[in-house]
This record gives structure tokens, C-alpha cells and sequence, in this order.
């Protein structure tokens, strides 16, 4: 009754966020989560030399569940694509299995 | 010196924080981590047809890591059980190696 | 094109966040996503029993991408050295596979 699934989690500047989620549900991707988030790696950080973290969370990090992992590199290529020459971001996978899921 | 554990994810609506945080307990679990998410696949994103995020976090997303992956499942089909006919909500449990731990 | 990569996850109370990202950035890691959180587990439920959640978020969940696993059980090792003795704190370590990463 369990699925295998691909997560996919992009870390990247906030602003970005409408965007993404557009690739995501064009991808057909059923859902994601987002979280706010800061750190380094991040274009917020460059500034002061300190993470933007806590006072700020100007960064974004949204994880997706997809059945098949060629849907995750989709998504991940499209981001990358379209985004990180022009915006921090990093995207990555891993993998998990999902028990019980239910969208009202 | 390392254990090798489960990870339990819970995202479901954060009304619902107290009751599955008494189910984990419940379930012999020394500890969890709560962090505020928004995204789709939750009943916040229905209305306006936009993630509720970054305006308001409606949802939570708990984590749980426990040695014994039976009770990882017991904690996700008791929550499943209870809530996820009339809340939106997913569980996924996936591989993680616990280094060090503590606990005042 | 991908890489594997070892995802090193530290819980920990927020006042310790600019001494670990000091320790991350010294082990030579690039780049870290921090995310408030709150939890059990941690010194902040303990007064009053109940998590100090989406009313306080007095943890951090800070999370490193690192290619060398000897590089995050170092970072882990130093950090649970230095503060798990006085703080409450749990790290952990998974694998992870890199797709794309862009850093302005």
C-alpha cells in the first residue's frame, strides 16, 4: 500500500516562488510543500557576509513527491534553466516512501 | 555509534498539531521537529487557486525519527485514521543515520 | 552530471546559530538552508510541557550538503562536542543526489 517516490527539494530566493510552482503543477506534480528558509549559498547572504536567517527568510525551500524520478529531473531542469543563471538556487533528490495521502 | 533510523514526515493543517503531537508521544517517541509550511495539496490552496505561502503558514510539517520503522507506521496510520477523512494531510517515511543526541 | 551528496541535519536551539554556521563554513562546506523550528526534544518544551511551536520558534533545523560523509560527521562531531553537553541538539545524515546548484 506504501509508494516509492522521488523528493525533490529546490532551495532558492523567494520571489521565485509563483513561478516554480507553475512548473511543478504543469509537470503534473499533485502537490508540494514550502517552507521559508534562509542559510548561505544564497544571494541574501553575500552583503553583510552573515545569513539573512531569522530576521529574514528570504529564501524559499519547496519539496515535491513524485512517482517517477524522470518527473523530478524535469522539474529540477526547468527551474535551473529558466532561474539559477540569474538567481541562487540549488535542487536535489532523494527518496522516501509515502504511506497515506489525502487532498480534500 | 550511529543509529540508523526512520524518518516520519507528517504534513497535514496545523489545527492538528496537538492531537497528532499526543499520538507521537503516545507511540514511544522521544522527539519531533515542527516547522510552519504552506503549499498545495492542502486545503488552504483550494479557495484562491494560489499557495497559501509565505502570507500564512496553515500547515505544519512534523518530523519524527524512530529507531523501529513498525512505529513509524503505527503513528502514520493512527494519524491517517483519525484525520485524513476530513483534513488534508500525507505521510512519508524515508532512511536517516542519527549521529549524535541530546536532550536536556 | 549529478552528485551524490551525504544531507547533514542539525536540530538544535536557535542561540547556536552563528557558532555553527562558523563550524560549517570552517569544514569547508559551501553553502547551509536554516529553517525555524520548534519541537519536543528540545529545552523549550519542557517548562510547560506543551511544544513551543508556531508561537515561538526557538530551534533551528539547519541542513548541509556536503560530497565528502567524512566532512559532515566532522562538522556533527565538532557541534556535538561543543554544545550537547549544555544544549539540546540532534544531528543526523542521509544520502542525497545534487541535480543542479547555482550560487551568485
Amino acid at each position: 500500500m506504501t509508494q516509492e517516490v522521488s523528493k525533490l527539494v529546490i532551495v532558492t530566493e523567494r520571489l521565485l516562488l509563483k513561478e516554480i510552482t507553475k512548473i511543478i503543477e504543469s509537470a503534473g506534480a499533485t502537490g508540494y510543500t514550502v517552507v521559508a528558509a534562509g542559510g548561505k549559498g544564497s544571494r541574501n547572504v553575500r552583503s553583510s557576509g552573515q545569513p539573512a536567517v531569522m530576521d529574514s527568510f528570504t529564501n524559499i525551500k519547496i519539496e515535491v513527491l513524485v512517482a517517477d524520478r524522470a518527473v523530478a529531473l524535469g522539474i529540477s531542469d526547468e527551474i535551473a534553466g529558466r532561474f539559477f543563471d540569474n538567481y541562487s538556487g540549488i535542487t536535489y533528490v532523494s527518496e522516501a516512501e509515502v504511506l497515506h495521502a489525502h487532498t480534500l
